[in-house]
C-alpha cells in the first residue's frame, strides 16, 4: 500500500534524526500516513517498524477497512494512550509535531511520560517539526491520480454551468457560486476545496470577494475562484470571463495576466527557485506597469489541504521537485473596475508539467 | 453590537483574572468576539478597552465591513505583531489560549515578549484555558436565530426530498445524501454541518455509517443525520424511517428510541446536571434491557462548532443554563440487523426547551 511507503520514509526520517518513534498528531498528516478519513486519530511511527494507529470506539470499524495494517488501539485519550505505549515498548527519544501539538497537549504528552518513567529515567520529547509536511509536497502516483479527479470535476462543472448558461446578466454571484458548488457535488465531490469565490463588475477587483447579491450585468468581467475535493484532495482552478462584450481595457488586461500566467507555467521546472518562478510572472505584469495591481504571490502547493507547500511568492524559499502539485495564479486588480485572475493546477515534472486543470484559458464572452 | 458585548464579558474575566489583555488565537472565537468569518485572524482584547484585531492583506475590506468597531492591525504574523502591540501598549500579563495555541506558537511568543522586554521584566503569560468556549455555551439571540435558520434549512431540505420520493427503494446511499447535501446548499446553507450520515437496512446499526453505495430496500430502516450551516452555525438532527413497511421489532425500537429522547428532551432545564440529563434518556433504554446497544453520549452543544460545550454524556461534568443549544440524540443499534437514533438540537430555557428541529418524530413508513 502507498500508505505503508509513506510511513517508511517517515520511519527513515526519524532514525536519520536519532528518534525511536514519531507521535503524528496532526490529522491531515495521519490521513496521508494511513488512509484514515475519520475526525479523530493519531499515529505512533516506530523506527522498529511495528506502527500503532490510535482512534475513539466511533471509528473502531472504519480504522479496520481503512487502517488494516497498523496495529489499532481503541480508547478515549488517543495521545496520550500511544505515548504511553510507546514508552512502554521502550522509546527513549519521541518525535511529536510541534507545529500541530498545542500547549495544553504537551503538557499532557509530559506528564504521560513522567508517569512512565516511573521515577527513572524519563523520556525525551523532539519536535520533527513539518517532516510530514515536507513528504507531502511532493506527491506520490495515487495522489496526483486524485488531483486530476478533482480538477475534472471542477472542470465539468464548470463546462455544464457555461452550457446552460447559467453564467449570464440578470443572476446574482451568490447563485452561481450554489450552482458550482452543487454541481460539483452532483459530479462526485466531497465538498468544495474552499468558498467558491464568485466576483463580478468592481468586485472582480477584489482578490477574495466573497460572493453577495450583486448582480451580473453586461460587459462586466465574472471572475470564478473554485474547487473541487476528491479522495479529500483539492483542486483549485480560476477563470474570468466577459459578459456580452469586452471593452478594450478588459482585453488588455486579460492578455497581461494570461501572458503572465503563461510565463509563470513555463518556469515551472526541477529545481527552479520558487522565488524566480514567481519572478517570471510578475515581471511580464511589472513591465507593463501593472506591478502594484498583482498584490499577491504567484502560487502555491494544493493536496490534503488547499494550501501548502511549497510556497511560491516574492518571500517563498525552496525550489520545487518532480511531483509537486502547485498553482499558477497572477491576477491584475484594477480597483473599482475589475480585475482578471487566471489559475491553474500543474504537477512539476522532468518534463513540461502537467496541466490538471483543463478549461480553456482563452478570453470567453459569454 | 452583539460582538462588542461578547469582547466586554471576556474582558470581564481577563480583569478577574489580573490580565492585561488577552491574545484569542482561536480562529472561532475570533469570528465569536468580532464576526470576522475569514480564515486568518487573531484578536488582542484589552482590559482598558482599545481592543486591536490581527488579520493579513487579503482580508482589509472585509475586516473593515464585519470588524468596523475594533482598531485594526494588518500584516503576516498576526499573533506576534499582536503581542508586540500588546507590551508596546504597557501590558505586564498577558493571556492566551493553551488549548489553542501550538507549542511552536508560544515558542513565537516567548520571543516577542524577550524582545519587547529589551532587558527589562519580561511580560508574564498565563493561559485563560476555555474562557471564550465557556462564553460561547450560552448563546445570545443573535446566535439562536441563526441556529434556528439553521434548523429550519435541514428540515426543509429533508421534506423536500421526501415529498419528491426521493427516499425510496432503488436509490443508493450515496444519492440520498448528495441531493440532502445540494438541497441544503440550495436552500442557502454555506456548507453541510459534518458528512451527512444515510445508513440503510444493516448499515443503520452503524452510529457514524459513511454513504456509501448500498441500496435501500423495502422494509429496511434508513436513518438520516445531518445539518446545514447557517452564519456559521450548526444545526443537528437524526430523523429514522422505515421503507414499505414496518416489521414489528422497527416499531418496537422505534419507540423505544422515541420515549427515551421525549425523556431526554424533558429533562432539559436549567441548572440539571448533564449527567442526570445522559441519565434521564438512558434509563429508559436501560430499563427495556438494550443499555448495551445505546453506545455513545446523549447529547452535545451546537453552535460556530458542530461538537461544542456541554458534553451531555455519562462521562460530563457540570450543569445546564438558558440559552445553551444542545442535542438530545438517543440511539439503539442491533448490530448487523439495524439501529434507530432520533435526535433534535434544542435550546434550553427558564421554561421547557425550545425544539428548532421541527420535523416530526413520529415513525414515517415511506
Amino acid at each position: 500500500m502507498r500508505t505503508a511507503a509513506r510511513r517508511d520514509a517517515l520511519r527513515a526520517t526519524a532514525a536519520e534524526r536519532g528518534l525511536d518513534a514519531v507521535l503524528v498528531t496532526n490529522l491531515l498528516n495521519v490521513r496521508y500516513l494511513t488512509g484514515f478519513t475519520g475526525s479523530n486519530g493519531a499515529l505512533l511511527v516506530r523506527t522498529d517498524g511495528a506502527d500503532l494507529f490510535g482512534t475513539d470506539g466511533r471509528y473502531t470499524t472504519q480504522a479496520g477497512t481503512q487502517v488494516p495494517d497498523v496495529e489499532l488501539l481503541v480508547g478515549r485519550a488517543t495521545v496520550p494512550a500511544l505515548a504511553r505505549e510507546a514508552v512502554r515498548r521502550g522509546a527513549r527519544r519521541l518525535g511529536y509535531e510541534s507545529h500541530d501539538l498545542t500547549v495544553d497537549g504537551l503538557h499532557g504528552l509530559e506528564r504521560v511520560l513522567d508517569d512512565a518513567a516511573a521515577g527513572g529515567t524519563v523520556p525525551e520529547l523532539a519536535s520533527v517539526r513539518r517532516a510530514v509536511e515536507a513528504q507531502r509536497a511532493v506527491k506520490d502516483d495515487d495522489e496526483v491520480e486524485s488531483l486530476r479527479r478533482a480538477c475534472a470535476v471542477a472542470d465539468q462543472a464548470l463546462a455544464q454551468l457555461a452550457a446552460e448558461g447559467a453564467l449570464r446578466p440578470g443572476r446574482t454571484e451568490l447563485q452561481v457560486g450554489r450552482e458550482l458548488d452543487a454541481r460539483m457535488l452532483a459530479l462526485g465531490a466531497e465538498a468544495p476545496s474552499f468558498e467558491t469565490i464568485v466576483a463580478t463588475g468592481a468586485n472582480s477587483a477584489i482578490p477574495h470577494h466573497r460572493p453577495d447579491t450583486t448582480v451580473l450585468r453586461d460587459g462586466d468581467l465574472l471572475k470564478l475562484d473554485f474547487g473541487a475535493t476528491v479522495d479529500g484532495y483539492h483542486s483549485d482552478m480560476t477563470r474570468t470571463f466577459v459578459l456580452g462584450h469586452a471593452a478594450d481595457w478588459q482585453r488588455e488586461v486579460y492578455e497581461l495576466v494570461a501572458a503572465s500566467q503563461a510565463a509563470g507555467r513555463a518556469a515551472l521546472a526541477v529545481g527552479a527557485d520558487v522565488v524566480a518562478v514567481d519572478a517570471a510572472a510578475r515581471d511580464v505584469i511589472v513591465a507593463a506597469g501593472h506591478g502594484e495591481h498583482f498584490t499577491h504571490g504567484l502560487g502555491h502547493g494544493v493536496g490534503l489541504e488547499i494550501h501548502e507547500a511549497p510556497g511560491i511568492g516574492q518571500l517563498g524559499a525552496g525550489s520545487l521537485a518532480a511531483g509537486m502539485a502547485v498553482t499558477v495564479e497572477p491576477g491584475v486588480y484594477l480597483p473599482g473596475h475589475g480585475g482578471v485572475r487566471i489559475e491553474d493546477t500543474l504537477i512539476v515534472t522532468d518534463d513540461a508539467p502537467e496541466l490538471l486543470t483543463l478549461t480553456s484559458k482563452e478570453l470567453l464572452v459569454l
